[in-house]
């Protein structure tokens, strides 16, 4: 019926090109990458806001942990925002001797995999993975929460808001990493300017006798009375989901690259200043909470005096009404900037986790594709399976922050630690290189400035290992039956994935490796036109097969019904083909069956060792007309490449609807068509031989 | 990074082949095709099962209409009912006529097509497609009603079991004719033997004067009082409906092929059966329906005294259990193979609709897709097609019975009419070429004879016409408010499409046909071929371009970073490629862009007509494999595709993965090894030559 012929649409619809240029922006070139690096002042708030946003949430869940073992509890908060605060000192330092040893973007996974070995570098990037989408999924939720303390009718849509803000952000972030930072450095600066305006209202208020006093001041806690021992894990878990403020440091040491040179110096000083502005921001917003008296509850109607059908509003909104005056302008700033701080925060995911991924998939662990740039110079792949598992997340836990709360923070300290430890052995192996060396006065000096340096970097990193280490003891302990076990799952199954990568690329790399068994001098080689019907397009393949001069070219035909093959015969005689046909067989309705019969049954009486198939293709214009044609050649092709020596070749024929779209024309020209294929009007493809 | 290589799976998983192969049995040859055909025993049960399943419902959606008038209408049922036999009898008559004069099993569809036009032939094609896609949602509806009658548990699953039934249908039918029959003539003959034997039961207890009463004859109906004009409106109306018992009597006409030899006669006498039958059992389970003064409303609620609640139980499940007693042996029975018949008619369009696609497809007003008879001879695309259709409309309409015979019908009599009106044409151009023949006794004898038999179909088909036409008319008025405009809607719709698929075809035909700007004689060709790494399956791909002995062979690389291009000339040389390597620079990482420039640079210098792109590509084991490969060269071939004169030779190379699972090695064995191409160590794969 129809010829041997399959269809094939381009790349997609003609309209998605444009599309995506709306979109997404004109390509980028290579060479223009250098210009895409980060001044510290656009650093700062893309490596920053994930960082500073965690302020946001940081002293509503630590707090909230407290409240519920009663209003007596909060006299503990200065003590465990102390700690938290330390360690944040800690982290900060130990990262500034990371960026310094290690400045190629890979971070702890880097840092681990040099110095620890493979595995604990797998643990490592899998922990990290994981921890960039549940960055975007907390971030994303808090960023929703605090929109819908400003705007409590938006409540009923709270997981479709927070999903829809993940897909813009993703499509904001697949334009490139220059525009996402212009765009994302304003809100930035304007929370901490908010946020840091209110902090110093509320003490002046304060100072001055007239303390901000929060609406939830007054409502009457239902406090669990508990024993001693509940008292010292309620404080670990309050200390626990301080440390969420923690979250974010990390970005900068794994984005070392993406700053502008000297990149080593820039990032260590953006380091120093985040840690800064984030230790102000986060005891402001403590010691605010706990002069006005502000009270949540992770179930509010525990909370006597609340209307527990309406959304609870969050600290940072309950600190600016206290400050400002509800539905003010400045509580409308403030909550707009925390809003925005936190959405763009999974932005910080969106530069991380690429990266990550970039790295791994040139290190061989993790599928080529996330090392494959886009247009845009952003690695696109990695920046979509991030969209797609943080909008998993956030479905799967009804974007509610406080049990997402409970999943965060160990990957991270997970990283914290290994990184730190390999950091110590980095540190180590340093001082034994230099021991090592020979006994020269001038490099005796330098090697004597390198030891004092190489020393400082291992006490900080010995001392940043033991606290984060201790540190996720703790959060393991406190979180582990809170919902933090599926992490303990997912960081295991996801490195057990990585190695299995990790082998399959070397185990295909060892079988496509040059060897001594490469030889050239395959002969004999024959081409077959398989022939359904004869049309242009086979005359097209038999043409192309007869120019390449094959050392032997046959006209195969399938014969399924009788009435065809008789048709077939005539028109090839009549036409006076310049091959011969050769009619095969099929009682059961196979076409590639007899096909792979008939190569077996040449070989052996021929010996040939190269089979070249042509398969003549449509080139549609429209999706539609694929329904229209016969896959029958693609399927061909499959089976056919499954046996040893066959190669495939397409002979495209490009249908006029192809033609029409793409701006060419087919149909030939009288007098000044020839052989098989179309003549196009434009210079540029019209370069056929003129001789016949 | 990668090789410039994509990833192929085999048609599928591993594992469908024998999951097929257990569902649908083994493969059948075509030579078998006429041991498939059906005796007259198999015949009836599969091609009057529609018809006589159609009884089970078509005088309860009578006596419904009735009885929305109030019980004082059901004086009019034997009436109506009778018309309906009439009709009946009248179809029956024209259809014989119809098969002597066209059985080649089109039908409806080839007689309007042959005598009046491509128009009203693809009307009549639409109608029916659309009424066996109805037919399959009526019969599986009343089906799911029966057995809901019988078991009322299963009354909150009524979607999901008519769904299912509709899936296992297509299941069984993919499984071949012959099968599909023997499975379902058994319920056919007890349903029609269970429900002869319940009307004779019925009427004997009459006769002794124990008539059976119906549990709903004493319930109350709310009858609407009702203006003149609508009495005969609603009687109209009810015999609309009763004309859902004709429906399935085309099917004998559309499958005349399927039929044992002699077909012809087979078939009539097949149709003479089925017509007999049917009418005796309409006219039975009216009768009994009337006498145990069964009461059944569209809406149950309106029956005082009813629970409407709970399911209304059918009309046949009314008369068994008032016949039977409810809950006895013979209840069920009649349940069950009424059941089992409904849903076994759905089986009716499962022979015609792919029948009927497959002869459009051949005429070119379908995708050719729908002419391929699938491994078992059976055409699995159209049984597919529609087996989707009927299970949309099942949940559209909730697999709601008095909705769903709103749309019924209509099809069937725009097919029935046409049809007929055909015929008259076919039989007066047979009269006409009669009179023209030549004066010669003997053949004026023998015309004598065809004259009178031409007269005789000519008034049988006249009559046909008429009525059935009117009916038309009928039924359109009494439902078009219905839902039935909806039936009139896709109508056109998929006449239009069908159109619109022949005049594609008919362009791509022309566009394809051999003509005198057919020649041979390309020349200049040059074969390129891609490289990204310097790896084996490169080395294959070279090999087998040079055992093809382009006239010129070139090695193509796209630089995209400067350290993989170094690497690449490094190695070519350090391996003494005998193909020289061009480097082509790629600022916006495009892989085809730079190919498709380099190509029309090539030929501007040199003339060349034919390119051969030579592209490896990796064949893999598994699914997921394809997730660890880039689709580079896939993405590319299709876009180097678009460029006049060029070809694309996909050169596979069989991972080990793939090796494993199809039961061959491809790791070279030392020594034994060759030439870029591993080694099989089956014979009939290994046909290599030796010589080096």
């Amino acid at each position: 019926m129809s010829p041997l012929v399959t269809s094939e649409n381009r790349d997609g619809t003609p309209e998605s090109p444009i599309v995506k240029r709306i979109l997404l922006g004109d390509p980028l070139a290579s060479e223009n990458a250098d210009e895409h690096l980060l001044p510290k002042r656009m650093a700062l708030p893309i490596f920053a806001s994930d960082a500073l946003s965690s302020v946001a949430y940081a002293p509503q869940e630590m707090l909230m942990i407290l409240l519920a073992g009663g209003l007596a509890f909060l006299a503990f908060a200065p003590w465990v925002a102390a700690a938290v605060v330390l360690l944040l000192v800690v982290v900060v330092l130990s990262y500034r001797q990371l960026i310094r040893a290690y400045p190629s973007g890979g971070g702890d996974y880097e840092v681990a995999r040099t110095n620890l070995g493979e595995v604990p570098g797998v643990i490592v990037a899998s922990a990290l993975l994981v921890d960039y989408i549940l960055t975007v999924a907390v971030s994303t939720a808090s960023g929703v929460d605090n929109i819908i303390s400003a705007v409590p009718a938006l409540n009923p849509w709270r997981v479709e808001l927070a999903v829809g803000c993940v897909a813009l952000i993703v499509v904001v972030n697949l334009r490139g990493v220059r525009e996402a930072s212009r765009a994302f450095a304003i809100p930035t600066y304007v929370f901490v300017g908010s946020v840091g305006v209110m902090v110093v209202t509320g003490l002046l208020r304060t100072a001055v006798g007239a303390a901000p006093v929060a609406a939830s001041a007054h409502y009457v806690v239902h406090a669990q009375s508990i024993s001693q021992a509940a008292v010292i894990l309620l404080l670990l878990r309050a200390f626990s989901s301080g440390c969420s403020a923690l979250t974010g440091v990390e970005a900068v040491a794994n984005g070392v690259q993406a700053f502008r040179r000297p990149k080593i110096r820039n990032a260590r000083a953006t380091l120093v200043m985040l840690g800064g502005i984030a230790t102000l921001m986060f005891a402001g917003l403590v010691a605010l909470a706990l002069i006005s008296r502000v009270q949540y509850a992770q179930d509010p109607c525990d909370l006597q005096g609340f209307d527990c059908h309406t959304p609870q509003p969050s600290l940072m909104a309950q600190l600016a009404a206290a400050t400002f005056g509800a539905a003010s302008i400045p509580f409308f700033i403030v909550q707009a900037a925390t809003a925005c701080v936190l959405l763009l925060a999974a932005n910080t995911a969106f530069n991380g986790f690429p990266l990550l991924g970039a790295v791994l998939a040139r290190d061989g662990y993790a599928p080529k594709a996330l090392n494959t740039r886009g247009d845009r110079l952003v690695y696109s792949n990695g920046m979509i399976v991030l969209g797609v598992a943080a909008i998993v997340v956030l479905l799967v836990y009804e974007a509610n922050l406080s049990n997402l709360i409970q999943l965060y923070i160990i990957g991270v300290f997970v990283s914290f630690s290994l990184g730190q430890i390999g950091m110590i052995r980095h540190w180590i192996r340093g001082l034994r290189r230099i021991r090592s060396l020979p006994d020269d006065a001038r490099a005796q000096q330098s090697a004597q400035r390198q030891r004092q340096s190489f020393k400082r970097g291992l006490a900080i990193n010995s001392l940043g290992a033991t606290i984060t280490s201790a540190v996720l003891v703790i959060v393991t302990i406190t979180k582990f039956t809170h919902g933090a076990w599926l992490v303990f799952l997912a960081i295991p199954i996801l490195s057990t994935l990585m190695m299995g990568v990790y082998r399959y690329y070397r185990d295909v790399d060892h079988e496509t490796r040059m060897d001594d068994t490469v030889h050239f001098g395959s002969a004999g080689d024959v081409a077959l036109i398989l022939v359904n019907r004869l049309q242009k397009p086979v005359v097209k393949a038999l043409d192309y097969a007869l120019a390449a001069r094959h050392e032997k070219t046959l006209a195969l035909h399938v014969a399924v019904t009788k009435d065809e093959s008789a048709a077939l015969r005539k028109a090839w005689q009549q036409h006076r083909m310049p091959v011969p046909l050769i009619t095969i067989e099929s009682p059961f309705r196979s076409y590639a069956g007899p096909v792979i019969e008939f190569i077996k049954k040449y070989r052996e009486e021929h010996g040939s060792s190269v089979v070249t198939v042509y398969l003549p293709q449509y080139i549609v214009g429209h999706w539609w007309e694929r329904i229209l044609h016969n896959r029958r050649a693609r399927r061909m092709a499959q089976q056919l490449m499954l046996v040893h020596g066959v190669t495939i070749t397409l002979v495209p024929w490009l249908l006029d609807s192809s033609e029409l779209i793409y701006g060419r024309r087919s149909r030939p020209v009288p007098g000044q068509a020839r052989a098989g294929f179309p003549t196009s009007p434009e210079p540029h493809y019209d370069h056929e031989p003129r001789r016949r």
